[in-house]
């Protein structure tokens, strides 16, 4: 009976044709033609599912299916959620893709692909590394609970409800995710950190109707002067929000924190050639990395009001509005946030304008402790996957699902990512790495054996 | 033979037949359809000048033909140039008219039709005054040209080229124009001020291609961002505009003109309510008319940027955008105000941001003196006209062809509108007083008389 390292080694060709084989149904969630096609992605999961010998189920919704697997619980050790998706963005634009997107072609180690990084390449590693246990180390040494989804590109709509209705059914000590990158190649990277998000709608309207500039200009207030006055106050020219209160409970990054990201191979340079600008910007006194992952920001998503098409029009228009969202870093409560703001903007708006804010959505960031045992668990079996010690990063961005982990199941979410931020997630030319592939279930297995030394 | 005033009294119902039957014609400028109305609205004013004796001239252009009237030279008197419009605004939406627009219709002393007041109705003021003078004075004492154009409501292109051109012929010592409106009911004016302008489009542009705002956001500068910093840094909160010199040439209001705004009859708690605000803005230390008439201005026209649809996107765009004008009062000259704005708005362009400034279009404002003899005389001739003195009112748009008057032919013009400003020009119902039809005349008519006694 080979050992767990020797059966990966044995297998892996087989787990790459298996990952074709599922990279070949075109599970686009979105696309309502693809019905079918999610539900031969669910049942090829469950049939995998089943022939591990976990207790497996095919869970319908009003939407696409999602599919839950789990072994006998391990008494004393604990129970792990690992989360993952089976559908795929859509593969248009067509025209851009070296091959089909959904015929699998291996080039130069990777295999390419609409969805082998963005999940099923990487959802793939942990039940890979569970086949390979249950073969040479007998009965899991704890119990895992497989959650995959058939709408995470959609909005996850149906597995809210799910993770709602069956919270008891879902119960962990914490959740696995590989769904997210490495920080660079060579470089895997845990992801401790996410922002939330406040996401707003202001509208402001001034007279009843629009009017001519030169007729009325200057006697009434112009909506979209007003818009662009109370917009350029949110924020002063260090980069500092101006909503009062608004950093009463922002966590400061620790010293160890900054001392990690200063210690990243971040190329300034090459990230500013990568989005075409010349000079980076933001919070005075935090290096980018800090700005973009770990401290709060402001951003115009969209503005508009009056005449936007060919040549001039003189009007005083009646009306102006703005979408804008503030990232939130852990600690900050989108709803403190959203009450702050509406008196503060209410004081920044001139006499002669009403105003209308509309709270979007929002969400709490998140963090996990980087002194969790879980954390080190992770760290070690990633550096046994590898052959290299993580780093640990945040990420700018929000992945909700995180967000409601922790609201719903009280418990924090280790996101392993065996991506590369070049993978093309979303875009043509999709791709995995078949070497990360690898490395990811290496250290999945090894993820069951450092988390079950963990006392529940 | 009546006198003048007995003829007027003989001829008006007549004089109110003739106009039905120039409304009658649908001369929409901008409709290619009615292109024939355009020909037979030119021919019919040029029957008319013919009826008088006037050497008149359909001259054709590029577009809608213009007429050329004009009466012998009066030695050692003034010549005076009348302007005015044969052409009309469409008259949809049609469903909001009460009688249709081209079948004029008299109810309450008004005729409604499109063109009554803007400008059919006012410019045969000026041609039934010449025909009262020829039938009971003889020969006019003055020499008048008279300028129809048919090309207003779309521009004035070919007038422009005509200008040009003939600019010799159309000597003269003063224009006469009768396009605007009195201050108010039973309140006559005369509009010696108008307003100029100077007219931008703001391009910025941040990172070359949209980015994801939880990814990005905080290391880069946001277009939209960056544009409402900039704009609202163009004016501060009392109104003052802060492009540097920006006042440098303006011209200030007189202890007279303060004066006299400060006694109309401006009632600002129902001007509110016309325009539907709860309270009015603008410059620190100026009344509202002041404000609206004699002081410049800053108005945004347009912005856009983002995302503007329903819902949210998380987006950090690439670029923003935004028009924008200066109202200029007179001395203020628009391509010394751009050359101070360029600098100006580089200077406040964020690091990471490139700007685009479009010049897109300038014109200086106009004052005529209060003290100009041709002021006195047409004032004068308001008062015998009306049977009250005029008001002198300024106005705070710009009319192009009073500007291009005096750049071409170095004559100021008299702006005596016989309107009222809920006449509807533009818009359904367009109407105009028939008793205001007949005091314009009888203005009209003392206005030769006032101007011929004036040494050129």
């Amino acid at each position: 009976m080979p050992d767990l390292p020797q059966y990966l080694e044995k297998e892996a060709s087989r787990f790459e044709e298996e990952l074709c084989e599922l990279l070949r149904i075109p599970s686009v969630s979105a696309d309502s033609n693809c019905r079918d096609d999610m539900h031969r992605a669910a049942g090829w999961l469950h049939e995998r599912f089943q022939a591990l010998g976990l207790a497996s189920e095919i869970v319908k919704t009003k939407g696409h299916p999602l599919v839950y697997a789990e072994s006998p619980p391990v008494p004393g050790k604990p129970t792990v959620l690992v989360y993952g998706h089976y559908d795929v963005q859509p593969a248009d634009p067509l025209d851009e893709w070296d091959t089909a997107p959904f015929e699998p072609a291996v080039r130069d180690g990777n295999v390419y692909a609409r969805g082998a990084t963005d999940d099923k390449g990487q959802l793939l590693t942990h039940v890979n590394s569970v086949e390979a246990w249950l073969a040479t180390r007998g009965p899991l040494p704890l119990q895992l609970k497989f959650l995959i989804e058939g709408e995470e590109e959609i909005g996850s709509e149906n597995l809210e409800v799910f993770l709602r209705n069956e919270s008891k059914r879902l119960a962990c000590d914490v959740v696995v995710i590989s769904d997210t990158s490495q920080f660079g190649e060579g470089c895997p990277a845990i992801t401790y950190g996410l922002r939330g998000i406040a996401y707003f709608e202001l509208r402001v309207s001034g007279p009843s109707q629009d009017l001519h500039s030169g007729v009325f200009g200057g006697s009434v207030m112009n909506p979209i002067n007003a818009l662009t006055q109370i917009m350029s106050r949110l924020i002063d020219e260090s980069g500092r929000i101006q909503v009062p209160g608004f950093y009463d409970d922002v966590v400061p990054l620790t010293e160890r924190e900054r001392a990690e990201f200063a210690s990243l191979p971040f190329d300034e340079a090459a990230f500013c050639s990568q989005i075409g600008v010349t000079a980076l910007a933001g919070e005075a006194g935090y290096s980018t990395l800090e700005r973009r992952w770990a401290r709060p920001t402001f951003d115009l998503h969209g503005i508009w009001g009056g005449y936007q098409g060919e040549g001039g029009k003189t009007v005083l228009p009646c009306r102006a509005g703005a979408k804008f969202s503030f990232r939130l870093v852990p600690q900050q409560d989108p709803h403190r946030i959203a009450a702050a703001l509406r008196p503060f903007l209410e004081s920044l708006c001139p006499p002669g304008i009403r105003m209308e804010l509309i709270e979007m959505h929002g969400a709490p960031g998140a963090l996990v402790s980087l002194e969790s045992p879980f954390m080190s668990a992770a760290a070690t079996a990633v550096e046994r996957g590898f052959g290299q010690r993580p780093v640990f990063i945040r990420e700018g961005g929000s992945i909700p699902i995180v967000t409601r982990f922790k609201e719903v199941l009280g418990v924090d979410t280790l996101l392993l990512g065996w991506g590369l931020e070049d993978d093309h997630a979303h875009g043509p030319n999709e791709k995995f790495s078949l070497a990360d592939f690898h490395c990811g279930i290496r250290s999945s297995a090894a993820l069951w054996e450092e988390l079950s030394k963990i006392a529940p």
